[in-house]
């Protein structure tokens, strides 16, 4: 491709208001323009790397025969009132009415499309497993779209669903997704921790989210340093293993005044004892009005949603301190577990339930209970003691291999054991072996087609522009002749262009009339893996070639340039 | 592909309310499914055509130079707005708010968004000519969608634009298009006519329409039976030579009562007159009142579409009769060209201009003049004179070249040369050679990708289903054993499989426990071009082989079929 051919505008200033790097080297490089906040339009650059993007995607649904389809953009609202997400999904639903005044949405998922299509269709088990997926815009009215294509209003997702008769088949697709999606990672170039994730609000029983680490993500994700173990800090576990201590002599529960001892900073001083051999309590709500008081120590946090899975509810929050304070009797800071009324439920973390001689509030504002003992002094059954404390940096991995670390990582892949949430509620059933109709069971499989581009050059990209890795470069090769007039310089630019393609490469080759200096540095913003600088020395048959992400810059003769390409470009 | 892995549902029944072959047939062999009403879901063998189509066009649009791009497909309303076509466009467009209140539509087609990203970035001639496209989902919120595939909200179209400095740009880029357009159809097979398009909305200076002629088509298309020659009805010209009768003996000028004569056919056998013999005179009416008395030969109708081209009105509409009575002093059909209002334009088609003796409503109710001739009774300028007539079946083509035939036919691309109409309103100006700003000058060229796979089925099925060219089939060849649990069969198809695979064709296999009568309907239904049947006789190495278009079956042995693909399978 001639590079006066392409629409590729360069700017030499950065956009004031683009935050983070991909962002602004996407709009410097001429990869993306802004159409309306959070939507953007993909210059062919960009085009040319999503074409790529997807090519690998497809081969790797094919390896695991998944059928491609395509669904429509616009979805009647019935669809989704029938699976309830109408109501629940929020403001993010762009929702609208037809000329004839009936209601539609712009689809941000499709669970309710596939689970009806497949529904009305596949009446027996004998026509499943079934893996379907899709290609295509989805749409998601993100209050605040920001950081480029990493939070946008439209954006290109593949989406896909299994269907199985049974949990063991979604099992085994389940695990050949994970699979596919790490073979379609690693071929696209990413760095990335597969996390356990929050299944949440696609309602399903079990989640795996693909992560790329990156300064710009929003998400923080645990891992070990020294393993493959991944999380999200809500749902990140460190390593404790119990101790019985049981055996060590009682004191004797005592109620003291601590009126300047609200937090646990403040009572670890006051009784000089150190925060893990203390304990906080909070007291959180359910949906209808449940109470429930978890324990930990004070060296760690509840995790809300570790408490919420615990106690099966579809959310949880911290309880309003008057309420609190007229239930419990006390506020904030002097709450503890002994003396709870009747209809709080106690939950204890394991670390704090092996706690003895331990303190905590009395229920009583400023005062605590020194030397509190389980049982003697609360009684507290196996059934309920969790891990109901956030990961903390530093502590040792559940897997017992390293610490962990955290880091800020960008969503990219996310994969859900969905159960039968969406089949049930929109009637896809199928007659079993036994001629029983059942649920069909279902998986969901996302990722985020156009958010990979914004990955891939938070993490390649240095401080003269884009890196792309060979599998997903616009093109492969940049060829770069200095001066077209001379004549050298002009056939062996051509001859090379020629070559490159015969080998089954793609190239751009710079014919504009600029100074080396301006196609040098457009040259390393755009990012493509291989430049072969045609200069003075093409009378001689000599070139340079720079290899983008190394550095490598070197001289050698055009005619070796062809057979080394393999080498310089390993997909 | 295994067909068991496949989501195929083909049915038994044709669904009631599909009304055309060919959306009766991609529902019915498992294609196509509405979601709701004029949108569908592309089940995974339409995809497959879809991307085999997408392919050839990426391939022909690489091959002009295109650059692919893709933008988003909400919109906001203001560029709408400030192009006009907000207002204009009228109830097809989809219009929605975002959760800010902000005002959106769904692009049912690009200009705008493409004038409005080149025209921030492209500031000089220098950077001209560029050509760009994309391949994308458009919205129409049609009133009535039907037919299928042919008339839906929610489609697939591939949408080019193209900036240039000068109109020989625009001239040579219009025309490269036009011959990739031909290749693309040219290669997946369709039969299609290039026709004089009316521009009409797109506001264009100059267009060609692609249209395939189908029973199913919407348009009607003129065509010569003899020639390339062929013309939407609005546009569509028959041969006439002018003639010379001014020779001819005048006879005197006559009002005669014709009391029962209103209608040409009541007229003729009145004066025992044919009707090329005769005129007929319409009035019409431009946006602001402006009247024209349009007079043609009695055998032809008026052609408002060629009369509101030479006012050059944006658009004209029978006058009301009412009106005309009052202006005219007459009724429909007894109208005529002599003394008319001073402010009503007389225009007078090519055929009736030639006419000597003729007869004419008097304007005045149940009169009529007979033996009027022009320049005697009415004056008449060659100003006033044109093709004003709508073109007839039978006549001769306006190139000379063998008659008239008229054809349903489905609009599949449409080209238009759109001059400065976008770049104006948008303010799109880049600096000429001599430093002056000027408008950038547009093309744009449509393709409707998804409407294609309905041309190519109402041309190509038969009454057992749909045929696919080689080019833009879903599986090259579909393997068809018999009988799966013998042993000789399973091998055979098995190894055929990886055959066809490693001759670089992609395959079907239909590995379903099912009668052999249920898996050659089916297969007859989705129609991939070369059936391999494996039955009795895989023990000896011999299978049977089905052309689906020609409907030539023969038996060979197993091993000779691979290298006989390449000739079934011309793509």
């Amino acid at each position: 491709m001639k590079q006066t051919q392409l629409f590729m505008p360069t700017l030499r200033e950065v956009p004031a208001d683009a935050e983070v790097k991909s962002h602004q080297l996407l709009l410097k490089a001429g990869y993306i323009r802004p159409v309306s906040a959070g939507a953007f339009a993909y210059l062919p650059l960009a085009k040319r790397v999503l074409n790529k993007v997807e090519s690998i995607v497809r081969e790797e649904m094919a390896a695991v025969n998944a059928n491609e389809m395509l669904v429509p953009e616009i979805l009647p609202a019935e669809l989704w009132q029938r699976s309830g997400r109408y109501a629940t999904y929020g403001q993010d639903l762009y929702k609208f009415k037809n000329r004839q005044d009936r209601d539609f949405i712009l689809g941000p998922t499709h669970e309710e499309t596939f689970t009806e299509l497949i529904g009305n269709d596949i009446k027996s088990y004998k026509k499943l497993p079934l893996l379907v997926y899709q290609i295509q815009s989805k749409f998601r009215d993100e209050g605040r779209p920001r950081f480029g294509l990493l939070r946008t209003r439209e954006f290109i997702m593949k989406d896909a669903y299994s269907f199985t008769s049974d949990y063991e088949g979604l099992d085994r697709i389940f695990n050949q997704m994970e699979a596919a999606y790490r073979r379609i990672f690693d071929r696209v170039g990413l760095d990335y921790r597969v996390i356990v994730g929050d299944a949440g609000a696609m309602g399903g029983s079990d989640s795996k989210e693909f992560s790329a680490p990156a300064a710009a993500g929003e998400d923080t994700i645990v891992y070990s340093e020294s393993s493959d173990y991944a999380a999200n800090l809500e749902m990140a576990q460190d390593f404790y293993e119990r101790v019985d201590r049981s055996a060590e002599p009682k004191q004797e529960l005592k109620k003291i005044d601590t009126p300047n001892a609200k937090t646990i900073d403040e009572l670890s001083q006051l009784l000089n004892q150190p925060a893990d051999e203390l304990v906080k309590t909070i007291i959180v709500q359910g949906p209808e009005g449940e109470l429930a008081a978890v324990v930990t120590t004070g060296d760690f946090e509840v995790n809300l949603v570790k408490v919420q899975n615990f106690l099966g509810f579809p959310e949880v929050e911290l309880a309003d301190e008057a309420m609190v304070k007229e239930k419990l009797g006390a506020s904030f800071g002097s709450l503890g577990p002994i003396g709870l009324p009747d209809d709080v439920r106690l939950l204890v973390d394991e670390r704090a339930a092996d706690l003895v001689n331990f303190a905590a509030g009395a229920n009583e504002d400023g005062k605590h209970y020194i030397n509190i003992n389980w049982d003697r002094d609360v009684a507290l059954t196996a059934e309920q003691v969790g891990d109901f404390r956030t990961a903390k940096e530093g502590e040792l991995a559940v897997d017992g291999k390293g610490k962990l670390a955290f880091t800020k990582g960008i969503e990219i892949g996310h994969i859900f054991k969905l159960g039968t949430k969406y089949s049930e509620s929109l009637g896809a059933k199928v007659l079993d072996q036994n001629g029983r109709s059942v649920d069909i069971i279902m998986g969901s499989y996302g990722i985020g087609i156009s958010r990979l581009l914004a990955a891939v050059s938070e993490q390649k990209a240095d401080d003269r522009g884009l890196v792309w890795p060979a599998s997903i470069a616009p093109y492969d090769v940049h060829i770069v002749p200095i001066n077209l007039k001379d004549d050298d310089q002009a056939a062996l630019a051509a001859d090379l262009d020629k070559q490159v393609q015969a080998a089954g490469y793609d190239d751009l080759i710079d014919d504009r009339k600029e100074r080396a200096g301006v196609k040098f540095a457009d040259a390393d913003l755009i990012g493509l893996p291989v430049r072969i600088t045609v200069g003075k020395k093409a009378s001689e048959g000599i070139v340079e070639v720079n290899l983008r992400e190394s550095g490598e810059s070197f001289e050698m003769p055009a005619a070796d340039v062809v057979e080394r390409l393999g080498e310089w470009l390993q997909k």
